[in-house]
């Protein structure tokens, strides 16, 4: 081929390569999982704190932000949470908060025993593992 | 080159691009690391708790578990460790298990003070960094 | 176009995707953020020990360290500090400290209050997530 079809080849090529560059660039929007697993109310405060700051920073629509609460830190979302309101508000503010069904299981918790509004997952920990693994930071508070 | 040549060389280059985005899911195998430094048998309990659940969630033979004991959390994985059955069994269900060497020489434990069937690496927190950077997840229960 | 043209084409596409490769490669060298959120002087010292084993194992040219202090953690980095002369010596040896500004408003604290030499951002929680999305590992002593 003479010149002018190499670079149109190259072209190509390239453009091929530059592609999967662009999406991964753009699935670096801020996305973050926080993990609660303390029995401890000061913890439960900091992270949803902590939702509030990167939400503030960062513009809410520009940030993924999900709440993780699993083993000791169920209790964060159990109906008569001292954070009930809070989780509330963060909730309407578009954090994800989810509660760990292992867990539940484990406490004899049904969703009836639980805060309205709030998400579960099967395994807290699996749920907080795979989202680093799909580029996610974390944030244990 | 003629158009079937250059469909050719377009089908060569492709597959040298698909092949490391094959390779890169390949490496989304669920892979997690584990951060005991709590001096704390509650918290020892909880990261074996969790490493259960990611194996029966995910199963055994899908995922790769590491829990790296050190500073403070080393005793674990001391011969009198309140939880030694325990890390024996998670041992034998497949959980890598160490200890940080570092952790030992300031606290003059040689490796017949630990339990056996544990591994060792020569700085807990490096391994922490490195597993994450190799594209494991973190967990500190 | 002939064989060594062809040879010659394919030379040039596969370096265009080698260098990604090694470019992904070179971002591997160490790099890792470690939060400080508990106003416990002893997670203090762990993450100056953390640190600096960080430095020993693989040599301060080859690793970046940054310590975020935020939240009940921003004690670590007052004037008072009990960590302070340690403080001192760590960023010496080439660890960032910086402290979270957010914290520092809400417990109306001024840069006259905390150590001199650390550095500051808008927000601590936000830093730990963007370095994890850069590609930094996160370890939470």
């Amino acid at each position: 081929m003479d010149r002018r079809n190499f670079a149109a080849a190259l072209l190509v090529a390239t453009s091929a390569l530059v592609l999967p560059a662009y999406a991964q660039q753009a699935s670096t929007r801020g996305r973050v999982v926080m993990q609660v697993s303390d029995n401890d109310p000061a913890k439960w405060n900091l992270a949803l704190n902590n939702a509030k700051n990167v939400q503030t920073d960062l513009g809410a629509a520009n940030v993924d932000i999900e709440i993780v609460a699993y083993g000791p830190g169920i209790g964060m979302l159990k109906a008569d949470s001292v954070v009930g309101n809070r989780v509330d508000e963060a909730g309407k503010a578009g954090v994800k908060i989810v509660a760990c069904e292992n867990t539940m299981r484990g406490q004899k918790l049904t969703q009836a025993d639980m805060l309205s509004g709030i998400g579960y997952v099967p395994a807290g920990v699996v749920t907080l593992m795979q989202r680093q693994q799909q580029g996610w930071a974390y944030i244990r508070p």
